[in-house]
């Protein structure tokens, strides 16, 4: 039996799906024997933990009650009432962090779930693997962080696991790192890792003018809250980052060429949202039109992809040829083609739904599974 | 450290490039703290062994000689000369793996690799389960003996990886897997799992006469020596196998409903190959050339598929939109599509080369670094 000690940071959506899916799968990894021990959960203000980290755990119905009351946007805090639970708050918490994988050391380790959209967490996920326990990210932040900072969180590479953040879910980065280690060097990476950038491209080459498909995608809900959020790349390079560095470029977040859609005038520092929206958008129509008109001409369609090739990293609008698997995507969907000298003259393509609370926090809790091995082999197990 | 002794059954092309991969990959592996010390070597009729298979290994240069030996179509007992090693012949090859695995048992455990085709091996590996050792497969017929055995094989599934089984290295096995253990129960696997039926069936469409692409596509080496062995779908069967009772199926091989392309008058048993060839082939081109047309008076094409539903699992040509990942296929690339509740509308697709010695022994090394915190934490190290 494989005894994983969990905490959790974050509970926003992922996180609480998270906690969801664990209670769900109980009778299957009860067979598959694995247990999952949910000793902590915080969010950005507070943490509630386990007296005893060893050998308790919270009860399902403490925790589907924590997801409710943050799905209510209430606080951790109330959950003091039901007496399960030691409170922490502020800097209490990465103490206590701390405290907890320190005391498990000996035993297990702790598996550490960061599932919050912190940039503030690296140094304690540092921690932990420096504890013997292991980390589960569905936050890109750290992973994007100065290679200062990266060097130490990756430093042991199987207690590191981070499938959701790159296409939620979808096996980009196991696969990714089979081939590696397996000694099939990859080449080239070039993918479409942004649902709504996917979307808003596939929808403005059915002929639709760009500002409405964006303005119609931020109403169904498709697009952060201010559009240019995604619009800019950023997220798209955070992804694009993350790929390199396990290919082993050694480069920053700064250092990635990254084409913006809107330009640096019309950016949030510069006009508000609803001017942006009202008269900011319909004048980029025009050029993007152009782009794809071109890209057509050329036997090719237009697709924002991160492009990661031995000497470079980018990411932006590029025309693929409408043949390959980026080229026949269509609506939403993440697709990632990999290139390397098993797959050279036809990619590796992976490709499926990139984002979505309950696909990323599946991709988590694979994740979770994955190194159960390092908890079943514990030296008091053993 | 981890330290993986590995005894490799089948030295034929897959085998030879692992041994070549796993010695090209020593730097690598170093890197990442992991050990492959190969102990032992056979093929159907011979052994070799390390003396002392708790700390030693054959050294580099007589895994090359010994591919070398293999691939001149020589026996390994040539080896003897070298001194290096004990050969084995015969019945004593089973009783010398287990013996090994028996030795290894209270330090790391054997890890078994069977890159045999052989369906004589299933024993063999149960008892290397049992004595805590691990196996991996890239061959197929363990996995779809009676379920009396596999039962037995697949007893604890942390043991046994299997990802060349199908797809070769495509990362096939570890995604259902990686679904499966996170609570995302897959409700439907369609696929092209023969490069060869799936060159086929890209090129009749095309309108080239079935007879004639068969007849070129053994020309060109893309067929088993005898194209039926291919036409009568049973390595796709197989493969069909192999993927529903990984979902939970309790069927056997003769229970999966398989389509021929060819009648049963046609098979081996009752017409020599030339005669196939010549005579019997051109008589099936009309009858496929008719599915083609009707699929396309569809809006569909025809591919040659495997279909994993809840209640059937099934091997043969099927109509499918041209507008799916399966439908725009072309050539001998794999393609499997997932549909599970994260990848509901749309599935989740992997797709590339699907065969070749290169690729599967990738696909197999990676397996063997999948299991190695099995070995990093075994009861001697602990």
């Amino acid at each position: 039996m494989a005894s994983i000690p969990l905490l959790l940071m974050g509970c926003g959506g992922v996180g609480r799906q998270l906690l969801r899916h664990v209670i769900s799968c109980r009778p299957l990894h009860s067979q598959q024997g694995v247990r999952l021990r949910v000793v902590g959960v915080c969010d950005s203000k507070s943490m509630v933990a386990i007296s005893d980290v060893l050998t308790s755990e919270f009860r399902d119905d403490f925790l589907l009650q924590l997801c409710e009351i943050k799905s209510n946007g209430s606080s951790l805090l109330d959950l003091t009432k039901t007496g399960e639970c030691q409170v922490y708050s502020g800097e209490e918490i990465g103490r206590k962090v701390i405290d907890v994988a320190t005391a498990l050391r000996s035993s297990s380790g702790l598996a550490l779930i960061d599932c919050s959209a912190s940039s503030e967490t690296i140094g304690l996920l540092s921690q932990v693997i420096n504890l013997d326990g292991c980390v589960v990210l569905a936050n890109k932040k750290p992973l994007t962080s100065p290679l200062e900072y990266y060097d130490k969180l990756v430093s042991q590479p199987r207690r590191l696991r981070h499938e959701s953040t790159v296409g939620a879910g979808l096996p980009v980065i196991a696969t990714i790192n089979r081939m590696l280690s397996s000694g099939d060097p990859i080449n080239r990476i070039i993918g479409s890792l942004s649902g709504t950038l996917g979307y808003v491209m596939s929808e403005v080459e059915g002929g639709r003018p760009f500002s409405e498909v964006v303005t119609s995608a931020k109403k169904l809900g498709f697009t952060e809250p201010d559009p240019r959020d995604d619009l800019s790349g950023m997220d798209v390079a955070r992804k694009a980052l993350i790929l390199a560095r396990l290919l082993g470029h050694r480069i920053e977040l700064d250092s990635i060429k990254v084409e913006s859609l809107y330009p640096e005038k019309m950016g949030p520092a510069n006009m508000p949202l609803d001017e942006f929206l009202a008269k900011g958008l319909p004048l980029l129509d025009e050029a993007i039109q152009k782009r794809i008109e071109s890209a057509v001409s050329n036997g090719n369609v237009l697709r924002y992809v991160c492009l990661i090739e031995e000497s470079r990293c980018g990411v932006g609008l590029q025309e693929v040829s409408k043949d390959s698997a980026l080229g026949r995507l269509q609506g939403s969907d993440n697709v990632v083609e990999i290139y390397s000298r098993c797959y050279s003259k036809q990619p590796l393509v992976i490709q499926g739904a990139g984002a979505g609370n309950d696909t990323t926090a599946v991709g988590v809790l694979a994740d979770i599974l994955d190194i159960q091995d390092i908890f079943r082999h514990s030296p008091s197990a053993a």
